[in-house]
């Protein structure tokens, strides 16, 4: 298991404030280090702006003079199912800011637990971690080599599989949410959730848009699902 | 007044299929011909993929080998107010992803006009027009130099002001949106609505989210806000 580096002075200063159990160690330049006060405990180096560019070779990243070293963390699915958890799958989404967009939704939502495909996932994306703004330190990722065996361990364990889909047979509004275990599925951009894996959910939602428009993107969508899910399970 | 160019497949097809009367000329590559076959009455010239980095000096775009001469187009307020229209203002918000994202928000939950100050938009942004998927060709603009006189001009006119605050004094899901004429504020990442602003809103609108995460993304909170305002303003 290797350690990895995010940058930014949001997602830097939410993994030492929340999780800093997951971090080795903090990489500042000096004009910053009033920031690491409340966080005696914590290993810091002094570095200068050249240290940001070296480490990174993602060019869509605002370091801010902000790096961490963080833990590798890696979750079981298996264990996952056996809980009374609520959880979103991501099948097929690569774009790392929608990626971060969601945790982020899905933080704010109260859902903790969120599986993805190994192939999409980058856990050291640096626009993934910037648009989380600080949830991929908060919530649990567990990477699958494939969504539809994942998706059989659900079933096993009395998960209902909602899928999001813009032909859908249920309206969000309708939707009870009278499960206890909820699953909620979302596609890529372009092209919604694969069609093996769509048969297989117990309801595919939609929500109702103006018709001179395709789709909503998925961060929006995933969005304005979880916040009704959320107002409905926990009123 | 100028005309503009954007690039994209999407962009540029949602260009001419919603509002050919704003398309001038298209540049296409012509293994990308097939796309216009059911467009005979537009202009178009068959380019190289040179051309396309020659028209835009942004290095986040993707031209998929489509580009449109685009006419600039100006809306003015003082128009918008006399409506019954319900609108969406942009304090502040200058992220043209954003933008884009809430632009294609407001026509998913049929809102068609959007006021931002002038300084923040650019209507050349690529970025902007690809995250609108479409929209930014289907709304209007109302560019303005003060957000405050704009609100003057609203209020004057019987317009409701929502704002979207974190500290807002009303719960999004317990708001009725009886008024005829709403217009709902949205302000930047991290800062938010500036004060001056906030003090002229009738209602703070706050969407109840896990206190472990300091807010949404401003795009995916006008999702869930203007979500919630179709559903109760049109049953």
């Amino acid at each position: 298991m290797r350690n990895y580096i995010i940058l930014g002075k949001y997602p830097v200063l939410e993994a030492i404030n929340n999780n800093s159990k997951r971090v080795i160690k903090i990489y500042i330049i000096e004009q910053n280090l009033e920031f690491l006060q409340n966080f005696k405990h914590i290993k810091y180096e002094i570095v200068n702006k050249n240290f940001f560019n070296k480490v990174s070779t993602n060019k869509d990243y605002l370091h801010q003079g902000f790096a961490a070293e963080i833990i590798s963390e890696k979750n079981n699915i298996k264990e996952l199912v056996k809980t009374q958890k609520n959880i979103v799958i991501l099948d097929s989404i690569n774009d790392p800011r929608n990626q971060g967009s969601i945790l982020r939704n899905c933080l704010a939502f109260n859902i903790y637990d969120i599986v993805i495909e190994n192939k999409y996932y980058n856990e050291e994306s640096i626009s993934m971690h910037l648009a989380s703004s600080g949830a991929s330190m908060k919530v649990k990722i567990y990477e699958v080599s494939n969504i539809n065996n994942a998706i059989k361990e659900l079933k096993k364990n009395h998960y209902y599989i909602y899928g999001l889909d813009g032909q859908g047979n249920k309206n969000l509004h309708d939707a009870n949410f009278e499960k206890n275990k909820n699953a909620f599925i979302l596609g890529s951009e372009g092209y919604g959730i694969r069609k093996n894996i769509r048969d297989k959910c117990d309801d595919l939602l939609k929500i109702n848009i103006n018709n001179e428009i395709n789709s909503l993107n998925v961060s929006n969508a995933s969005a304005i699902t979880l916040y009704e899910f959320n107002k409905k399970n926990r009123p």
